[in-house]
């Protein structure tokens, strides 16, 4: 817990006068004011999470959490739960989609253990495993209060791990769990209040009858348990994950060290929420990449106040749509630093 | 006349079998089937365009044609004239924001001085010069409609020349040109017969006088002027710029050779709109970025039958919003080419 603290203190605002001068020097590049739009706001943005009025992006680093869910034994997934340790092991081989996509954008994938109900024989895989998957929420609690804090503290010790050997200028989070949109959705519905009809989507793609009873089963495991809503860590450790807390952990970790954290999709959305009804701050540091095909997403950045960068109706997570999106700031961040100046290029300003 | 009669006649259809063999290995890759969206839809398509199953898009090129505009005399645009070849040697340098995406995404920029009112003393140009700029369109046609011709067959060479050295794997199109959105109105009023108001913008950035006058201006040279919006050339001609001719030709040139073309904003939609009058075939081979803030651009591409991939608030022009739709056409493919299958990584199917 004191960790935790420690980093929720250390979590600021953004830095106005490297913004400032971003925003200045983007007006002073050989293009029309602001005719790169998006790109030119993310990268004042970077600016101001670094405080680097030319913020370069060389070490990108995303972090794919997994985790086993106890809930998945009510039939909420259309695939086994042996699938969660076999994409772990697919993660270490290289041949996910997010190994694809962190290759094609040169960031470095830091998979971790959270809780996966298998033990992974892998030394590349950071253990953090809190416990052999959560409890079936739709019983009970899916953890303790305490395996909650630890999951949040062991998202926060992957970061200062590397951070320890290597600069980290983004992050990217990514999930891997068999059932994790259940608890996502029980998140999203707990803390937006919204219905959980509105915020259930098909995760890895079930059929109307899955449907219908993915949507019963996350309203009793919300009735069942009955989450403090102004308590996000009750909300986690009583229908969460492992892997959500971890990632909870993850972007309070990039908010405290001023890191620009890009979110996934529907899971990383989960977990932002509760990152930032810990520390409303956070969400100055956070920048949401994509927009899923699960409906809960979008309420889930509506709630925080983000907006996502794409549509590709994307719903893989493990941190592919935050590749793309970490591409795009990379992008935007570039064109600030290596972009002409008017004067540079002697080009003629506009017309007066 | 003759090349382009015989680019057009080289124009196909995708090559349903290797869609449908790409559809397959997608279909087979750890991860639920069509989660990652629009990356496979644009794989699917690459292998259709390419004929190749598994498409890899190493070899990346944009071209960016540079052209006046008799018409800017008027007041149309924000910035004076002498800023087109000035930015021509701007991307000579690498200082302007295509060197910078095109760097970002490992792509080659082929400038193309395709009718710059200055002489362009850089051997890093090529010089397909049609005319010192087009004639004022508001008081007459911009070009003969022999020059319509040969700035679209230069168009063609352009791609063909450098076909004859190099692979070309994916292609972008740009433009630069002060004044281009006017005759880019201009072709869209036309074309897709609506209203100039509707399909006029800023450009580089006028006030509302500056609005109201370039509406004027554009209406002024579609009523002298009376181009037939079923001959794509007339218009082009009476109309048009350089720049957008020679980029119809890079369109054209692109189906013709079967190679994915993806298409940048405003200026880059009145010459796919001209390319795919003059051959609906071409359609097949384009790929939208972006959806420009210019509001003409959305029309143009509707009246293609394109959907933009992203929106970010673009309106730079160059082939700035192609670099980053290339990128993500190039991330579609490498999750065909670079995925596990089910089998190659031991993981379980789907329930059944």
């Amino acid at each position: 817990m004191e960790k935790l603290k420690e980093t929720i203190k250390k979590i600021g605002t953004l830095n106005e006068d490297a913004m400032k001068k971003a925003k200045e020097r983007q007006d002073f590049l050989t293009k029309p004011m602001e005719s790169l739009g998006g790109l030119e706001d993310l990268s004042i943005k970077v600016a101001g999470i670094t405080g680097n009025p030319m913020p370069k992006l060389k070490n990108k680093v995303i972090v794919t959490m997994a985790g086993d869910h106890g809930v998945a034994c009510e039939g909420v997934s259309a695939f086994p739960q042996e699938v969660t340790p076999q994409m772990v092991y697919n993660f270490v081989h290289g041949g996910a989609g997010i190994n694809v996509l962190a290759r094609h954008i040169g960031a470095k994938v830091l998979v971790v253990d959270m809780g996966v109900a298998a033990d992974i024989d892998a030394p590349e895989v950071i253990n953090k495993k809190v416990d052999y998957g959560t409890k079936n929420m739709a019983k009970g609690a899916a953890m303790t209060r305490e395996h909650a804090v630890r999951s949040i503290v062991a998202g926060i010790e992957v970061v200062e791990d590397e951070l320890k050997n290597n600069n980290i200028e983004i992050l990217g989070t990514g999930d891997m769990g068999i059932g994790n949109t259940t608890p996502s959705s029980a998140i999203v519905s707990v803390i937006t209040k919204t219905d959980v009809e509105k915020i259930t989507g098909r995760g890895t793609g079930i059929d109307d009858d899955g449907l219908k009873n993915k949507i019963k089963i996350i309203k009793k495991a919300i009735e069942i348990n009955n989450p403090d809503a102004s308590d996000p860590i009750d909300v986690l450790s009583k229908v969460g994950g492992f892997e959500i807390g971890g990632l909870a952990g993850v972007i309070l970790a990039g908010a405290a060290n001023r890191i620009p954290v890009v979110i996934d999709g529907f899971i990383s959305g989960a977990a932002a929420l509760i990152a930032t009804r810990i520390e409303p701050k956070t969400k100055n540091f956070l920048i949401a990449s994509h927009k899923s095909v699960e409906s809960g997403h979008i309420t889930a950045l509506n709630n925080i106040g983000l907006e996502p960068l794409i549509d590709l109706n994307l719903r893989l997570g493990e941190g592919t749509g935050a590749a793309l999106g970490i591409n795009i700031v990379d992008a935007g961040c570039k064109i600030l630093c290596e972009m002409a100046t008017f004067e540079d290029a002697r080009v003629s300003e506009k017309n007066e």
